[in-house]
């Protein structure tokens, strides 16, 4: 690798205008400057698909006045140089066209390719040259021109030319808990796996992922047999139980009693209080994998401890290598994935 | 294993009077009966050790009040069943010596034995006998006569005669940290470990626990170099580095100078900010311990995905089959961690 002056920081740092030394995430302020960096690549920005809890605030606070909300939007873009709400912290990813390429960028990408970015608007300078006049405010999809900047750490991912880009991008924006599950199931022989969650977008596709990677059995817990409905016709669980997972002594009985407990559970609802019961439906020298933003580390390491549970418990990074892959992969070959999908788009 | 009328939920469901359904450490109020299920071992109490926030809290509430202190104490325990600290949601541990056990008991306890218990105060039904006479209400360590209850998956550990017993609790009160490092280095070849937090309890004995798993390298990272100063003598790490561990560019430079990145990288330091820092210094396919509870979930879920980070990212759990034994055996044959202990009490 050659060092050179323009060579950038790997994570981005060079970008950080404020405060000093926090990583471009945790940063008030980006460098947006257009000049790519060696290792750097700019991509003209076609689309932004904003971060739902994003969106959800911004919609509120301004009673759904879609002008308001775009020009908020573009306020944030303009203040920090990234799309980076400082409410909810939240940000979303985008999609574009590759500009111009550092000529030792390790991300593989050539001038002219159709990416979305998988790694978050949070920390991607990005400029906004069309005031988003395209967009009405009211939906988290904005049609945007303008340019952003991709570190060599950053992931982006070329989008397929088979499936549309709603469809895509929704993929996308999960594929992390697959592919991590697909790496835990591999580390047992003929494993039990209970997807909590199981009907939901990453959901589903981490129940597919378990199958392929030879869980001997996928059990699927949901909230409400309505739900249930939706998922056991597609088939990705050998068993859909429907039960609160808040309740842990309940959800223990209902796993044990469906053929558990779990040498991996993994968790994908977005609600609080599912630690205790996570842990009792794994059995010891198990897995629990978190992928819910709602997960608390206190709970769940408290948790273990008072229920003397031997059970590891991992928090879900939604980096693996190859999960945008994996996860469009599983929608292309498992019909069932993509029809749960196609319901939520 | 008979099961009777009389045989206890493992996880003491059945002492639980309210909210029903809650495990007994989330529980408001814990059944107390001093009549033992078949699985239940109860203890006659000798002493709690109340966890330090708790005590801090209630010591700031009463300016300093002894009686005060001693009083609120005793109606928490008297109204929930349980010391556990309604603010600080900590409870401690306890000693004392077994007085019946069940018969089914899986702990292995016999009558006459003095242990400590390794689960949370929040979650053993407690009753105190002699309103805390012989405590002043001024520190920690209250000495209390009473029972205590323990469930079939509680874990209570025999009191060591070789080692004084404040030396014995504080080695109980980490041990978990040092046993869970000591599994994760043993799944690497030659593995080179950071230790963020190593002239601390738990870091110090999570130091000694790599070196004896086989770690190639140990470094650890501490704040001050009076705290350096007090490492370096005991050989406990292979190169002691002062860092702000909040800093991550500082952080990850300063560990790779010094060998890195780490294999394992164990976060011992109760300060928040850290995550960002643990995951850079961490190499790919490595793997971060966090044992700190000032971990943000989302801050290591987001930064790992931010930064493309392909680490695994494990809730330190505090429970690890043999942890206590693991952790004496430590303190007992090195004499540099048993000084920094020493120091400590």
């Amino acid at each position: 690798m050659v060092v050179g002056r323009m060579t950038g920081d790997p994570v981005g740092m060079h970008r950080v205008l404020e405060p000093m030394g926090a990583l471009p995430q945790a940063a008030e302020r980006l460098d947006t400057d257009p000049v790519v960096r060696d290792d750097e690549v700019r991509v003209r920005v076609r689309r932004l698909n904003l971060d739902a809890a994003s969106f959800r605030q911004l919609e509120h606070k301004h009673g759904g006045d879609g002008a308001a909300v775009r020009a908020e939007v573009l306020g944030i873009i303009r203040r920090r140089g990234k799309m980076h709400n400082p409410v909810t912290g939240s940000g979303g990813m985008l999609v574009g066209t590759v500009e111009e390429v550092g000529e030792s960028s390790p991300l593989g990408l050539a001038v002219g390719d159709v990416v979305a970015t998988l790694v978050s608007l949070t920390l991607t300078p990005l400029v906004i040259e069309d005031d988003l006049a395209d967009w009405d405010g009211l939906s988290e999809q904005v049609p945007a021109a303008g340019y952003a900047i991709l570190f060599g750490r950053s992931i982006a991912a070329k989008l397929p030319e088979d499936l549309p880009m709603p469809l895509a991008l929704a993929v996308m924006d999960v594929c992390g808990a697959p592919a991590l599950t697909e790496r835990h199931v591999g580390r047992y022989a003929d494993p039990v796996v209970v997807v909590i969650g199981g009907a939901g977008k990453s959901g589903s596709l981490c129940l597919a992922a378990a199958r392929r990677a030879g869980a001997r059995r996928t059990l699927a817990v949901v909230p409400h047999q309505a739900e249930a409905d939706l998922l056991e016709p597609t088939g990705l669980a050998d068993q859909v139980l429907v039960c609160d997972a808040r309740d842990p002594v309940a959800l223990r009985d209902t796993v044990t009693a469906a053929g558990g407990p779990a040498d991996l559970t993994v968790v994908c609802v977005d609600v609080p209080g599912c630690e205790g019961g996570a842990i009792l439906a794994t059995a010891t020298g198990g897995t629990v994998l978190f992928f819910s933003m709602a997960t608390s580390f206190t709970a769940a390491a408290l948790g273990a401890e008072g229920l003397a549970a031997d059970v590891t418990m991992v928090v879900g990074n939604g980096y693996v290598p190859g999960h945008a892959d994996l996860a469009l992969e599983l929608v292309r070959s498992d019909a069932g994935v993509r029809g749960l999908f196609e319901r939520r788009l």
